[in-house]
Order: C-alpha cells, then sequence, then structure tokens
C-alpha cells in the first residue's frame, strides 16, 4: 500500500486532516485501532468556538451542525448570590456552537466512508517507521490478521495522548510539560430538558459544578470530585443532590431525569514540544491535553490539523518546506495560550487550597463579572482566537 | 486630653486621614510611637495612582509633588528577546506618578506640625480602651514618660500590621486570610540616573527583576532572592552583576552607581476583616499587606482613609451611622480587588514552581503584550480602579 499522507488515529483530528487534504487533492489512509462503533460512541466535548464551525462546513460537514446544533452567545458565571451572563457578541463578536464531539466524528466517519479516503478500523500493532528519511512507512496488522506495510510521504500522528506517535518524536528531543489537578470532573448525560439557555460555570464552596448541554432533551452535568473517588460511590440521588446544590440559585434548580451515562474524568495539562520529528507530524491530543474547563481541547485539535493541511499541502504540491518547518512552532504557540487559558479558567472555578485561595477565585470572578476589559478577555479566549 | 478622633500611628495613612479630617472641621490627635527622624527615612514604595495624587492635592500637598514627582505614562514588561510598552493613557486614560512614600510621609509631618492637629512622636506603652462602648479612649505614655489618657469619640487603628489595634479587632469576630510567598525582593537605592523612562518589570529564568526610580538622579532597583538569603551575600558587584544580566536586552543595560541602601523584603498577602470593632476602626497596613509587585500598598491606605474621613465626618457632624457601619465592607471589596491584582501580577512575573509554571507565565506575559484586553485589564488596575 502507498498514500502520501498516512494518518494514525481516527479521533477528529485524523479524521478532519484527511479530508482538508483530500479537498486539497492529496490521498491519505486513516487507520484506527479501535472499532467503528466505539469510536462513535465516546462522549467527549461538546462546545466548537466559531472557526471551528467554519472549518467543519469548508470541510462539507456543516449541514447536521447547523441544523441540530445550538449557537450559544454567552455562559453565565455564578458564585453564591450571584449569576451573571456574559454576552460574547457584544465583548467580541463571536458566539460558540453546541454541538458533541461523538456527532462531529459520526459526520467525519460517514462523509470518509461515502467515497473519502481509506478508513480502517480495527488495525492493530501500529508502528510509524524511518520518520527521520525521506520515505517513512507505517506497519500494521490489518483487521483481518493480516500484516501490512502503508508507505508514505509523511505520517500525521493523531492517536492521543496513549497512542503510538508521541513516544517516536518524544525520544529524539522532545521535552514534555505535565500538569495533574488536585481534582476530577465527574460528568453525566441525563435525559433532562436544560433548565437554562446557556451554560451555568458555577464556583461552590463545596466544589465546581457546570451545567450544560447536548440538544433540547438532554442535559451534560459535571461536579468536582476528588480523583481517587470512585463512581460506585455516586449513586444518581446523590449526584443530583449535589448539583443542586452546588448550581441551584433563589429559587431555580436543575431539571432531573434519567442518568443515561456517568463517569469520573481525571483533569491534566499536558504539552509535548516539537510536534514534529523529521516526516512524522503531531496533532490534537497526540501532542496536548487541556483540563475540559474552557473546552479547548477539540478546537485545538481542528486548529492544528488546519494548519498542517495547509502545510502539507504547500510540501506535497510545491515542495515548499517553510509551512511544515514553520508548524511546530505556529501550533504550540497557540497551544500555549490555550493551555494557559483552560489552567486559568480551571483554576479560578474549582475549590483546592486554602481560603485565601477561595477568596482570590471570588476577587477575580467578581472582577470578570464588573469589568469590560476582564469580560472581554475571558470571552476572546472562550470563544477563539483567530489563527495565526 | 480629649479630641474626636484618636488616630494610633503616623505612617501615611494616619497621617492622611488627620488631615483629611481637619478640612471637615473634626479634632484629631496623631500618636507615633517612633521619632520623626525614624519615620521620614523608611524607605518605601514609590508609585502613586491617579487617585492617591489627587487626594493629596486636595489635602494641600500637591506642590511639592506635582514639582518633584515624576508622571508616568506605562510600564515595560519584559522577558527575553521581548521588552513591551504598555500605555496607560491608551489604554485606560490614566497615569500614575512616581514619587516616594518617605516624601508623602514628609510633607504630611511638616504640614501637621504647621499649626495642623497635635502630632506626639516617641509615645509608648498605646492601648486603645473600650472601642465596643460610646466612649473609647487611648492610654498611652507620654515621651516626656508621663502616662496619658487620650479620650475620643472613635478610635482610627494606622499603626500597620505590628501595631496594637489589629489585634484589639482580630480578637472580637476577626477572620485572617494570609500567604507568605517563596521570594522575596533585594532592595537597592543608587545615586545613578536611571537608564530607562519607565519601569522595566522583567521576567527572566533566574528570577524576576524590576528597575525603579526616585528622581532623575536616583535609581531603585530590585531582585527576586530567596527569603532565607542575607543580604551579607549581596556585594555591591554581585548585585549589579545580576540586575544587569536579569534587566539587559539588545545592548541595553542598566547604568550603575553608589548604592546608598540595600535590603532585602519579605513578600506577603495579609487580610484581616472586619476593618472595624465598635469605635475602632482600622486602615492601611494595620487591616492589610500586599506584596509590593503591583504597588498597591501605600495607594490602599489612601483609599482606605479617603472612605473612613467620609464616613466619620457623616457620623460625627450629621450623627449618622450609614458611613460607618458600610466602611468596612467598602473598603474590603476594594481591598479584595487590589490583593488579588497584587497576587496576580506577582505570580506572573516571579519564579517559582516547575517548567509548566514557568510556560504558564510566559504564554500570561505574550497574552498582556498582544491583547489589548489583556493589557487594559493590567492597566485599569495598576493606574487604580475608581474608588466605590
Amino acid at each position: 500500500m502507498r498514500t502520501q499522507v498516512g494518518i494514525i488515529g481516527a479521533g477528529p483530528a485524523g479524521l478532519l486532516l484527511s479530508r482538508l487534504l483530500a479537498l486539497r487533492g492529496i490521498d491519505s489512509v486513516v487507520l484506527e485501532n479501535r472499532s467503528r462503533e466505539y469510536i462513535e460512541a465516546r462522549v467527549r466535548a461538546g462546545i466548537l468556538e466559531q472557526h471551528t464551525v467554519d472549518t467543519l462546513t469548508e470541510a462539507g460537514l456543516g449541514d447536521r451542525l447547523r441544523r441540530e446544533g445550538l449557537e450559544h452567545r454567552g455562559i453565565h458565571l455564578q458564585y453564591p448570590g450571584t449569576r451573571h451572563t456574559l454576552d460574547f457578541p457584544e465583548l467580541c463578536g463571536r458566539t460558540v456552537w453546541v454541538y458533541g464531539q461523538t456527532e462531529v466524528v459520526k459526520d467525519l466517519v460517514a462523509a470518509q466512508l461515502d467515497g473519502g479516503p481509506p478508513l480502517l478500523f480495527d488495525v492493530s500493532d501500529v508502528r510509524p517507521e524511518d520518520v527521520d528519511g525521506d520515505s517513512p512507512r507505517i506497519r500494521f496488522t490489518h483487521a483481518d490478521g493480516s500484516p501490512q506495510v502503508l508507505e508514505c510521504d509523511v505520517i500525521a500522528g493523531t492517536d492521543g495522548f496513549h497512542g503510538v506517535s508521541r513516544p517516536v518524536v518524544a525520544d529524539a528531543d522532545g521535552r514534555l510539560w505535565e500538569r495533574t489537578y488536585p481534582y476530577a470532573w465527574l460528568g453525566i448525560l441525563a435525559d433532562a430538558a436544560p433548565a437554562t439557555d446557556e451554560l451555568v460555570y458555577a464556583w461552590h464552596p463545596e466544589g465546581f459544578a457546570l451545567y450544560s448541554m447536548r440538544s433540547p432533551s438532554v442535559s451534560r452535568l459535571y461536579l468536582q470530585v476528588d480523583p481517587a473517588d470512585s463512581i460506585d460511590n455516586w449513586s444518581d440521588d446523590r449526584i443530583w443532590a449535589n448539583l443542586s446544590r452546588r448550581l441551584s440559585l433563589d429559587g431555580w434548580d436543575v431539571s432531573t431525569g434519567p442518568i443515561t451515562e456517568k463517569s469520573i474524568l481525571p483533569m491534566r495539562s499536558f504539552v509535548s514540544a516539537p510536534m514534529r520529528r523529521g516526516r512524522l507530524f503531531l496533532a490534537g491530543d497526540a501532542a496536548h491535553i487541556v483540563p475540559p474547563t474552557g473546552a479547548k481541547g477539540l478546537n485545538l485539535a481542528v486548529t492544528d490539523v488546519t494548519l498542517l493541511a495547509t502545510a502539507l499541502t504547500r510540501f506535497l504540491q510545491e515542495e515548499q518546506t517553510d509551512l511544515v518547518d514553520a508548524y511546530s512552532d505556529t501550533a504550540l504557540r497557540r497551544v500555549w495560550r490555550c493551555t494557559h487559558f483552560s489552567w486559568w479558567m480551571t483554576s479560578m472555578l474549582h475549590r483546592s487550597g486554602d481560603d485565601f485561595d477561595a477568596q482570590l477565585q471570588l476577587a477575580q470572578l467578581q472582577r470578570v463579572c464588573s469589568s469590560e476589559a476582564a469580560a472581554r478577555e475571558l470571552a476572546e479566549n472562550y470563544t477563539g482566537l483567530p489563527i495565526e
């Protein structure tokens, strides 16, 4: 087998990269070691920046997004006694969209299988080889058990934090930065009509809570919990009681319904640099992880592959190396901006540390809720800064 | 002896309060346990917010300030390879003034001794009494050794963190918040013409450095050092070498000269609430300490006594308790805003923690140097928010 771009991993980064390259006339093959059912069922983020919506639309995936997605024009910031709305269009002229990453993946898979480049599920033993030379390849075992070799011009590692691509880059001359947060999110999906028009980010003495939604009939809610806690300790009743206590305000309360999914998610910041080794390019979670508070993970993956698609096109079609050479530095500037923003949102909203820290958090929240400059700083970052 | 307002402590808070009250026709007596020479020699902060300049001018102390003070229209933020200027008038329409707290105190003492309310130096054994009743008093020993009683309507505790007033309030129903930072400032005064038009706040891998000035011929510079370090370990040569390394940029360097004062200053955040017990009111460092990075300490003391002078005037002349009852909450809102800002500036600029923290600091600095919203948020806080 031979292709121009071998893509390891069929998450949103790999699938979108394949599609963006196809639109520019570049061949690719996507290898995924999970099944289609598995990757289409993973529950992940749900907030798309305007740039992400534009990119998906440009890639021909805007129809269902525009039909079923929900445009959101702000968020509510809450602390005891106060719920304040940040109006994004007024603050920065942009909005965000609520549309689950799961739906994005379904749309990308459907488009790929409908005449797009090859997408192979259930492969195993994936190994990028000779990435320092001009003729890299990917060895893998096909779902039918046969050993295969995919010869490529370049390889894209979009196989996430636990994938095989990241160590290949890190082994050369890589640097890692990591932060583990002393709290986790307990997340639920519930068949309950959202009781709020916009997401509610709530600071509470007992811990952070977030009210979000996936559709007019499905709510997604989160509670800050101890990362060592087990989901077995959290009955549905206990979850709702805690959500209600942390989110309720002046008679307003959460609307409850059957919980269809619940799990505890660790929170971590992680950056790997550079995002390239020879002809292997990393994008998305393979190179960086952010805590979910600022909803930046999926959006960063999309900006990575937007930059990478342009850089690879220039390299493969015009034999110019300027953009592939700049890719890692360009992508990392945005990665660090979003890493800082995600850390800042996370640190402002989660209870941790002592009472002095709590007062600092409340002082910051009060400032964001009373200052145009502070509110706009949050809004510009949350809705997504322009791509360089 | 009898007066309307007994003031404990002749720092800028106590002296300015006495003067603001006198302008409103209210008597006071200021008690100070140090000598005039001592309080006029203490080297402290040197950045005055516009509001502080206005208040001092209103109090009749604007002449020398306008003549010898230096109006500053911005600051330089520096990190390796970059020096960026924040233009305060452009960002928020305000400026700051460089005029040492030492000079403010000299002006206040001179005005007080020139026909102002009594100001007694070198007193001892100062004790506020019966602050919960309607007739409080201050017992003290006069400089001549005689025991004295000052009967008052109210007492102002402006005697700093180590004074006698704070414990009296805290003993009742007080709460304390405190943060000790894992670094200190080594500060010098040097007879050297400043090599920069505006202050330089410099992030450096080896630690923070600050280039400031007191006059066209006197520079004031600071180095981040370990709080356990001793000034004896720092020869003048070693100080200049470190300042040069952390502050230099593209051929620009510090200008050196004889060091006339050097010392190591610990850095702490501290807030005591409430700022009142009965007829005893706290203002300035007696109620709160901020690290010096944001230059907020003196300015907060001035806003405290501005609020307090108005509140006491209403209470003593109109017998209305609304403003004295609101004083603590009103003052503390600004205290927490400035405490947060000082913590934020400090945390952004001082090296501490791991390499991930360093990257977060650089990401924040780059953002402040490239975003109007982030720059304005710093500028509005630095130049001083309007008083509520």
